[in-house]
């Protein structure tokens, strides 16, 4: 018995359910759970099921595809650990934490590599047995260093790129080549605080919360669809510093949490905005 | 063209989706929202299904009937208000709360009546307009204030008992009369601090939080399904008294949001506990 | 026995706690709590404390001014209900909150009258027994408008003004005449949305936390100190109105949270910041 | 220049602050942070200073308790690296997050080594460079496995103990040895789900919270101190072993936090409860 998830959107029209089930039916499948959405301003249908059964994944998708509006968006998986490449500059948190759920098998994905523009994460990366790559962007071009960058992951190859504290700015050039493929925290519940130190902004504005954004990276800094969002309370005895402080162990859920999401394909892009079955 | 809901819930089957579809593809209706579970554990599935169109509910609730199982529970509605009793004793601010709610029309409900074992909220249903009841329950037998209540109750025969702070036992007669219909406000996390005074209890135990759970009234006091739950941080500083003063708040809460996922008709009852579309 | 408390903030320097507690062990009085904190930055002190004892205000005043630096800021007050007007234009959620609050004499205020410029909240109000005057905006210049609400408020003469979701932009002129003693609660968790209409921002940039921000209003819109903010959650499946409607909750509560620690006297405004001892 | 912490409870009396302060005042130290409470219902005295200055140990201890009462407890002491040792069984998240803190240098602890009863994290702990013992508790009696882990315990002369998911019953005989030294963490919002698999009473309870506590160990299994609680939402979907998935972010984080402020000498035990200046 095989345990599939299909996931698909298209525009809405009457009878998805209905036409999407009785294929499913039709293949003798079991449907273990299903999730659906209809964006009413888009008209948009989204729908993630998961079954069981005997399948041939040929002739289910050809049927599927004939039962279904021309535009649709499909895709027929199985549950398997997605490959990434983490990016990481200097803080340890969120990097530790995906090491550690890697190491003992809680990401649902599987770390090929780590590239910093710092060395002082090398021990930790090696420690566990993953391959630590340091390019430093200091004495060469931007665009030098970011070609690097990208050399090295093509290498890998992976299904995802995290950000986990990545401080680089990335060029279009780079973000094109991942698209919906690239996850970034950021450390303000955006869009407050967008750009640089924002807990330097967040302790200036005198707030009494501070958070952390996870999203789908693209051109427009810190505008991409959002993933997962928290925040934590602080008062007046927190200076950025402290804030900082405290705003890793939210960083470092918030990313945690919006991996899992998207590492268990629950995640759909629809236009700037997310669609999460949770 | 006419909105319903349709709940039901049933031994779960191969094809239930599929069934279900079909019928409502034949009655030519749009699916606005559907929601799924299956309980693995008992085997059983549970859907919630909004639908648009031109609706003939006997002929659709047959179709429904003959392509399901035979055990399944099923509801055809249209939204509506429920009709609504509450009760109270001396504390205002969940059925203060309410009554904001009803007044402004953002109950999902129409309070009928509020009936209390004490006198200090006539004033205040009454200016909303709404009967009062005062059945003191001194110098009186248990038996004989409980059968005073059923009698004013069933004159009102609402859908929905809402208990917002009525701090009476009520025996399995009484209960058994409203199953399933009866939603109580408890003022601790349950299951903890069962019983009476939980401020009290939390004090003493010095713990770091305090909480609220709105459930459904069974025989078993305080162990009926839970609807929703909440908690709030305290810290040394509180004593019993601020722990309830704290406290009240996410009493209101609570009970608001159960009370909103029942009157959507969201929430099933599975055995002693509670699956919901939210 | 009087309990009183005692409120102060001065230059950083060395003794200060030494000086304070000398003058009120030599008068006799009782520490019940007490609350210090040193804003590092602006090498600035903060205290609050609560003292019980026979009190002679005039000397105990004399005394701490002679112990003190000149530039200090000092109020010995008992514990009072503050007068407050609130300000509403057509939502009933926050004002129903404060005049619940306040009937029920859990507001540490009283409220001396509520002015909107709609009409539909009068019912509401009046029947609490709480003057309510409605001055329409329409057909009549923005200062005329402004000044009659000020000549209103004037004539209560309030100890704070209250903007439970009034609606219109005030202008520098009215924020002059309540300096420190206006509070308003903004529908996000402040930097985010600014201005108008921040549930549709937040519906837009596809946000998974919406929340609410009560702070003192100055001549910068949405930029004066904060006080209390909170989020809560939301997904895919609200629109701009949903969110709104969920909205509600967090904003009525951030809005008491704020107040209950204003009229506490637990709010020092430090520059464009708060600090509070709660 | 020095910075010191002082940490002293005695029972309450007038003065107690300046009498203080006075001492700190003569001996030329500043003030940097100052906590006081009164316990009113034990009347007593809890405060915890922080002074900076040249400080005489030997002096300034003679002065403080010749101006307190005799019953004081008083601790004068340098921010310093607690030495800790560390139980685990086989579970992972807690300890894993405490390796990483402890190997950045953010937990303000030193672990000198984790014991545990199981082989699996040995593999984690030694690429930590910690020392690991492992003390199997199979075929051996629990006395003779206790006093193992104890001997071992004694020969690190640890100032805290802490249990990072250890699956053991302790004897009262081994918590005689770490009075007020020793910190479990419990997986659930306690004193809920005492006792054994907490996510398993959780699933069959129906609960939509769950949560965990972090408390002081005494001879009343899960009954000590409580330093930390949290909770967050679970529903219908989960089963307790997604329950017990779902915990660990809350345990880490609870137990961290609890860490924190017991190391930064933030927490008093009063009686069955804490106090706790954060």
């Amino acid at each position: 018995m095989q345990h599939y998830i299909l996931l698909l959107d298209c525009p809405d029209q009457k009878g998805l359910v209905y036409n999407i089930t009785r294929v499913l039916y039709q293949h003798d499948l079991n449907i273990v759970s299903n999730n659906e959405f209809v964006d009413l301003e888009r008209q948009h249908f989204f729908m993630r099921t998961e079954v069981e059964g005997n399948i041939n994944e040929t002739n289910l998708l050809a049927d599927l595809y004939a039962a279904l509006p021309k535009q649709v968006k499909l895709v027929l998986t199985q549950e398997h650990k997605k490959k990434i490449v983490v990016l990481a500059t200097k803080e340890y948190h969120c990097l530790g934490d995906l090491l550690l759920r890697n190491h003992f098998d809680n990401l649902n994905a599987e770390i090929l590599a780590v590239i910093s523009n710092h060395n002082n994460l090398a021990d930790l990366v090696t420690q566990f047995k993953i391959p630590f790559h340091y390019l430093p962007h200091e004495n060469i071009l931007r665009d030098t260093h970011e070609k690097q960058v990208l050399d090295l992951i093509n290498r890998y190859n992976p299904d995802f790129l995290v950000l986990a504290k990545y401080m680089r700015i990335l060029s279009p050039y780079f973000v094109s080549h991942f698209r919906e493929q690239m996850i970034n925290i950021h450390h303000s519940f955006l869009p407050a605080f967008i750009g640089a130190n924002p807990y330097k902004q967040a302790f200036e504005r005198g707030v009494k919360i501070i958070g952390a954004t996870a999203h789908f990276v693209t051109n427009n800094l810190d505008e991409g669809p959002i993933i997962a969002q928290a925040t934590i309370p602080v008062d007046h005895t927190h200076n950025a510093a402290s804030m900082a402080q405290a705003g890793r162990d939210v960083e470092t859920l918030v990313l945690a949490k919006a991996l899992k999401l998207v590492f268990e394909d629950r995640v759909f892009i629809s236009q700037n905005k997310t669609v999460i079955f949770d």
